[in-house]
C-alpha cells in the first residue's frame, strides 16, 4: 500500500492575515506524515505593483502577467512569502524548504498560447519532478511551493497556485495516496454566500453541477472546484476546502468533493 | 581522501551585468564536481528600495538593515536574483536549487548584538546545516545560496555574502576538500587600483599586511580578504579571487591566496 501524502493550498486571505497564517502555520507543522505546502499570493503583490506604478491590465477580467508584473509575483511569491512560511515552519519545527519550479526543476510548464487571450508570463505545466519531491519527503523536508513555474530555457512564468497543487497531487499520486486540502478564508463551499454557516459538506459532480446551474455556485468558485474534480478524475484520493480549522481536527465544518 | 567541492561567489557588479551573469552561468554550470553558488545582490536592491522611497540609513559608512529594508532584500535577494539564477542554470543543465538559510535549515544566524553600533537585521552565521547540503549534492542538486539566514524563531536575517560563501566553505570542509573561488568584476586583488593588469598573482599574509600598510589594499577589499585568510585558516583549501574567466580555465591572472 501506498504511503499517504497531503498536498495542502493556503489561499491569499489567509497570508494576507497575520493571525490566521500564523495559526495555519502551526497547524501544518503539527501534521504527522508526507506533507506538501502550496501558497497563493495575497495582496502584497498587487499593493508592490501599486507603488511602483505598475499597471494591472485585465482582459476579459482575467489579469495579464506582464514583464513587470512577473518580476513582481517572482519577489514576492518566491522570495518574501515563501522565506517567511519557510522560516515560520522552521520556528514550529517543521524543516520546509521554500521551492519554485526552478528549484531542483520541480515544476516545468509551458507558456500559455496566445491566443485567443495573450496572458503574458503565465505557464500552463506540463511536468512535476515528483523524484526530487520524493527525495525531500524521504529526508523529513517540507516542500513549500510558490505558484512560479519555469520554462526549461531560463524563463520564470506565472502559475495559477490552485493548478499548482493540483498537479503535484496528481504527479504524486504515482507514489503516495494523495490528499489536497484548500485551505481558504470560508469554511467551505457555502449554499448561501452570506451565510458562512451554510457549508456544503459534500459535493459530487451532478450536485456541483446543480448548484452552478441555480448560480449559487458562480465566478472565482467554479475553476477552483473544477480544479478538485480533475484532482479526483485524476488518481487524487480526497480534495477537501475548508476554512483554516481544516487542518487541525476540523472543528469547523468543511466541504469534501466526491468523485 | 574526501571529495572536492567549490564554492564559487558571484559579486553583485556581475550579477547587474545581463552579459557578465550569463557567461559565469555558462561557465558555472559546465564546472565538473562537487559545486556551490552562493550570491550577492547587486543594485536591483538598492534601486527598489528607492522607488519605494525606503530609506538607505548608514552608520559609520556602513549599511543598516531595517525591517522595510530587509524585506526589500529577501524579496530581490532570495526571490527575483535567486529564482533568475537558478532559472539560468536550469537552462544549461545543472539542476540548481536556491536557497535562503531558512531553507531546509540551511543557516541559521544570530541577531548581530546591537551594540556599539545597530545593524538592524543583520544575522551573524552560527550553524551551517552541512548534512542537508551534502544531501542535495549526493543527488546532483546544486545549492544556489543568496546572503539571508535565519534565527530558527522564525525571524529572516540579512547576512554578507562573501560571509556566506566562507562559512559554508568551512562547515563543508568536515565532509569535503573545499575550495573557495571569488568571482567579481575585477580580474583579482590590484597593486594598482588604476590597472586592471596589475593583478597580484599570489598573496600570503605577510604580503597582505605589507599592501594594507602601503595603503594599496583598502576599504571594501579589506574584509573581502579577511574574509578569505578566515577560511584558509579554517580547513578550507585554496582561495582565490577573480574575474569572469576564473571559472573557465582562468585566461586571465587572478589572486590566489596563500595561508
Amino acid at each position: 500500500m501506498k504511503d499517504k501524502l497531503k498536498i495542502v493550498k493556503i489561499g491569499g486571505n489567509i497570508i494576507d492575515n497575520k493571525d490566521s497564517l500564523a495559526s495555519v502555520l502551526v497547524d501544518f507543522a503539527t501534521l504527522k506524515g508526507n506533507k506538501i505546502l502550496v501558497h497563493g499570493g495575497g495582496k502584497f503583490a498587487t499593493n508592490l505593483s501599486r507603488k511602483l506604478d505598475i499597471p494591472t491590465q485585465m482582459v476579459d477580467g482575467r489579469r495579464i502577467t506582464s514583464s513587470e508584473n512577473l518580476e513582481v509575483v517572482i519577489m514576492v511569491y518566491a522570495g518574501l512569502i515563501s522565506k517567511k512560511i519557510c522560516a515560520g515552519l522552521q520556528a514550529n519545527k517543521c524543516n520546509a524548504i521554500g521551492l519554485s519550479g526552478a528549484d531542483g526543476n520541480c515544476i516545468q510548464a509551458v507558456l500559455r498560447e496566445k491566443t485567443p487571450i495573450n496572458y503574458g508570463w503565465v505557464g500552463d505545466i506540463s511536468k512535476v519532478n515528483t523524484d526530487t519531491i520524493q527525495l525531500f519527503l524521504d529526508n523529513n523536508i517540507t516542500p513549500v511551493f510558490s505558484a512560479i513555474s519555469h520554462d526549461g530555457n531560463g524563463q520564470l512564468l506565472n502559475t495559477n497556485a490552485d493548478t499548482v497543487a493540483a498537479e503535484i497531487a496528481i504527479a504524486m499520486s504515482n507514489k503516495f495516496n494523495t490528499e489536497l486540502i484548500y485551505c481558504f478564508e470560508k469554511n467551505g463551499v457555502l449554499k448561501d454566500r452570506n451565510d458562512p454557516s451554510s457549508v456544503i459538506k459534500s459535493m459530487n459532480p451532478s450536485y456541483y453541477q446543480e448548484l452552478k446551474t441555480a448560480g449559487i455556485i458562480a465566478e472565482g468558485m467554479i475553476p477552483k472546484i473544477d480544479n478538485c474534480f480533475y484532482a479526483l478524475e485524476n488518481n487524487v484520493s480526497k480534495v477537501s476546502i475548508g476554512g483554516v480549522s481544516i487542518l487541525a481536527n476540523a472543528t469547523q465544518p468543511f466541504t469534501t468533493l466526491i468523485k
